[in-house]
């Protein structure tokens, strides 16, 4: 197809979710939820063969796709569940308080508005979750939002494989028509037609800080500016203080060579940092690392583009680090990521900012400190991450609290136990972080919170009772 | 000052809001309450040489100014209450679900962290409610951020009295120390300044399109970009369908009358357009309109800048549009504003962005429809407005479902009665819309819920007790 033919079809697929909009953002939370429902079993229904496509498209494990299938079905529903129960958004109304402002004022009803069609850039990483029928498309949907998907390019047979699913569920209803729409294109120029779209009210967004830091000017320099959800690297820093490493250090190393080699380390949430207090015990620690990565079973990447990176990534980090306890990761020449580890200084790792870029895949950097006061300097250095992982700071103690603090400022998800792969779908998640982890860091893209993302807040003053039912 | 001392002295002032952030951060409520109420008892106490002051720089009227301080006073006094209710943050807990993912998760805590310090650009036209001690900096104090207040040019004795008193109150608990910061420069160059410094978290900006969009850009374009939350302008447009004009339209239209032209219409909120169906029952609240214009007394405008700009504004929609009913408002010799009114057709309006750009002061664009559908088109052709005002939609019927749809689509509060000018400070309320009323039409500058643009969502997993005393 040629660029031209592509964006006319942009533009068709766009002109079809406007449409739906009108419909959608008054449709009752019955008809919201039975979409969603529908998605589910729909998915469900198909498991087996679109675990297949998806296998041979990003060479992910069975294991890992079935159970990212089976968490996307349940995102579908739990959203559907949440519709129905009126949780993802709260109103505030306050009624008329006689006498004059500023005490005195009428009758007030905060609510929310569905913002418009929603651009959803699809993940590599997530051909499921993060995909045609994710988290972004879902937390839209549920509050009236149509989506237009950009395909990720590294597996558009199973983006149309569950799209073939979405239209038959679409089709079944009038109400549904045209509420997921697909746009394909290898290079960048529909997804910025898409971005630049005069009738696209929000965009969302996971992939990398060169891409969507691009995306997200195009965003920002349109007419009338969107807002830009765009979740662009984290490196996701491990601290592990001696009172972690006195019991259950094994155990401990065991899981974090599976954090951070699972799926090839692949994840948003890979931890690529580790950080400890310079001495024999941390040594034991990282050498029962090294051995647990090397039992790490990988596979080929997910794109050429990111087994490139991650070549060059693990290149830069051979030569500014100093030293290697374990073999250091490496892209053999089968293409497959073998893990292993970089060992630096603190300082250093302090004083270089590309020690601090991420690298996408089954690579850590092992970071040295002398104190815990280093420790939260080099957290600090850190501008953003999604996640911060805290073992061993069970005390109530200043040095605890200098290290929390310092977590609290670059971090989302602060974790004092576990490894941060592995993202819960709740009420209370937040899947976000400072920049560049997150474009926006006070909303998430994971849990009922990231439906916020697709609702504008309205206030009715002194308004008829019909009035409430144009708003849901 | 030389510019480079100036500079050097914008820095001095992040500084030691960056150490008091340290403090800020972790105080009890009890201690934040208390801040917010002295700061209250202080303006109280200065009352009539602050008005004074006032009164002098900004031409606006003694009792406008006092009521002005009275609303900054509750502000203060408000946002202390919620402070120790509790009630500007709500936290998210979900206790450990056994079993494996999707459904089993860990014990999760969302809250809320201060993200640092902001830097607040005072409003010209709120010396006191949108300014040292106005809403933005109470909105941030009150959830444990500092501010460094950007002084507007157009009153920088009464921002440096109150500013005085701030210190009182400053000087009287360590804990206080240097949470209010004051910033000069007549100039673009400190703003800019400010907004690069790599220690500012957050901007708030009340002010013009032109002067806000440039400190957003900017904003945008650090290494690290942090939310500048802005307030560009708005048209706030007023529909009046026939049935409200069959009984109190000659009160509607004194009322109107007075919204437009108060204060020399310097209010974010003032009514510019008035929209309408041709025909002689408007044509008569047009001319009472114009009546109750005339008889509105006005002032001098808030700086010479707005001045230059409303006899721009005035002159091109005098170019613009096609006939008068009323003397066309106009900045007389003496640098007086007189109110008057602007006629258009609805497709003439539709079709000219020029005629849709605000014009700050006391002017309003008449645009006459031939139908409620093309009330509705007119409406969607302003692309953003703070408020938007439906006189006459009583009646639960599609001509009012369309409207309001259209109002909603726009607007940021949509008021059923009354006029857009007076802002309730209020749980329920909303002071935001799209661009480019807003820069982020998710986030309010008025209400309890401004304060959540200085918050920064975290969740705590799998956490010992001690740390949520870390996060309040």
């Amino acid at each position: 197809m040629s660029t031209n033919l592509n964006l006319q079809a942009v533009d068709a697929v766009v002109a079809r979710a406007v449409l739906a909009f009108d419909r959608w953002k008054l449709a009752s939370a019955q008809s919201r939820a039975d979409f969603l429902n529908e998605l589910a079993h729909g998915l469900e229904w198909s498991r087996d063969p679109l675990v297949d496509i998806a296998m041979t498209e990003t060479s992910l494990g069975k294991d890992r796709l079935g159970g990212e299938l089976t968490r996307t079905v349940f995102q579908l529903k739990h959203f559907a569940d949440k519709v129905l129960a009126g949780r993802l958004s709260a109103d505030v109304e306050n009624e008329v308080v006689a006498g004059p402002p500023p005490a005195g004022h009428p009758h007030l009803l905060r609510t929310h508005v569905p913002v418009g069609v929603v651009a959803v850039f699809a993940a590599s990483n997530f051909p499921f979750a993060f995909s045609v029928l994710g988290g972004d498309t879902v937390s839209a949907l549920a509050v009236g939002c149509p989506v237009v998907v950009k395909v990720h390019p590294g597996h558009p047979r199973l983006s149309r494989a569950v799209q073939a699913i979405a239209q038959g569920v679409m089709d079944s209803r009038p109400e549904w028509e045209g509420l997921i729409g697909l746009v394909e294109g290898a290079g960048f120029e529909s997804g910025v037609h898409l971005v630049e779209h005069p009738q696209v009210a929000a965009v969302s967004f996971t992939g990398s800080l060169v891409g969507g830091r691009a995306l997200w000017k195009i965003a920002n320099a349109r007419e009338v500016p969107i807002p830009f959800y765009g979740e662009l690297g984290s490196i996701n820093p491990v601290v592990v203080l001696p009172s972690a490493l006195e019991q259950g250090g094994g155990e401990r190393a065991a899981a974090l060579a599976a954090s951070i080699a699972g799926s090839s380390g692949q994840f948003c949430t890979s931890p690529g940092v580790l950080i400890g207090l310079k001495g024999p015990a941390m040594d034991t620690f990282v050498q029962s690392l090294a051995a647990g990565l090397s039992q790490q079973g990988t596979h080929r990447m997910l794109t050429e583009g990111i087994e490139r990176s991650f070549a060059a990534g693990v290149e830069r980090l051979g030569r500014l680090t100093e030293r290697g306890v374990s073999p250091a990761p490496v892209l053999d020449p089968s293409g497959v990521p073998k893990p292993g580890l970089f060992v630096t200084d603190a300082q250093r790792f302090v004083d270089s900012h590309e020690l601090r870029e991420e690298v996408f895949g089954p690579s850590c950097v092992v970071v040295l400190a002398d104190s815990p006061a280093q420790i939260a300097e080099v957290l600090l250095s850190v501008t953003g991450s999604l996640t911060v992982t805290l073992w061993g700071l069970d005390g109530d103690d200043p040095a605890h609290h200098r290290i929390l603090d310092a977590a609290l400022r670059i971090g989302g998800r602060i974790l004092f136990d576990g490894v941060p792969t592995g993202v819960a779908v709740t009420e209370s998640q937040h899947h976000g972080g400072p920049w560049p982890s997150s474009t926006n860091a006070l909303f998430t893209s994971v849990g009922d919170a990231s439906s916020a993302r697709f609702l504008r807040p309205v206030v009715l003053q002194s308004f008829p009772a019909w009035a409430r039912a144009r708003v849901r």
